[in-house]
């Protein structure tokens, strides 16, 4: 799986221990690390050693086995840095920096001032909510 | 499970039926609807039906199921609605608004502004970021 993008993707580089990284959980599902960039120390990306581009991609009996590890990740973050809670977010090709499935898990603290992406909020118009709900029941059939 | 919280989880209000909401899936394991003050309209959370506070308290064996059905309505948001992509994301305690587990599931489009959680971004200092990856991994033993 990896094979066709290991030569450029920063992280299947990571998976084959071609690039360093803070590893923090290594098994043969998925591989977690610190993110260099992070929004808070301790930030973590989880992501599956096989190479895929979003959730959407990952084949549906991988879902199970990466969330358990990203819910090991979550409450390692919160009891092993002492946080009072985590974010876990995923991009999916909008915003995603790599294009290789990465799952970030962020550990929060009250009043740590991260308002985060679910500001500003929107109300719907008249009609609209039942509008999209159809559409959505439609795709989802 | 729900039982205890049915009287006070304004989620397991609609599971239950007793408060309306736009649902766009429902069955055995999960629930979805629209969130009322979107992020973008077709702002979904998709919930598992039975009262679990965090991603943390989900139990293991639902995983896979939960994220079976967010993989299905990211795959919606975008085709059902033509996004260029998804966002997907939970909040375990800090920042959750409800205590019952809901995962956002948002439409993207290139350019519609959303910088997201994950500004602003900060560097760990010398030494900084092995420590913390030593008590990751501790944590995860």
């Amino acid at each position: 799986m990896p094979a066709k993008r290991a030569q450029t993707c920063p992280f299947c580089a990571i998976v084959a221990g071609a690039e360093p990284a803070h590893v923090v959980l290594d098994d043969d599902v998925a591989i977690a690390f610190l993110d260099q960039r992070p929004v808070f120390p301790g930030h973590v990306l989880v992501i599956p050693r096989d190479h895929f581009e979003t959730l959407l991609d990952l084949p549906v009996d991988l879902l199970g086995p990466l969330f358990e590890r990203v819910q090991r990740v979550a409450a390692a973050v919160e009891q092993g840095l002492g946080a009072d809670g985590s974010f876990v977010a995923t991009n999916n090709r909008v915003s995603q920096s790599v294009a290789h499935l990465h799952v970030h898990v962020v550990p929060r603290h009250r009043g740590d001032g991260l308002r985060g992406f679910f500001w500003p909020r929107r109300k719907y118009q008249p009609g609209e909510a039942e509008d999209i709900a159809a559409r959505l029941r439609e795709a989802l059939r």
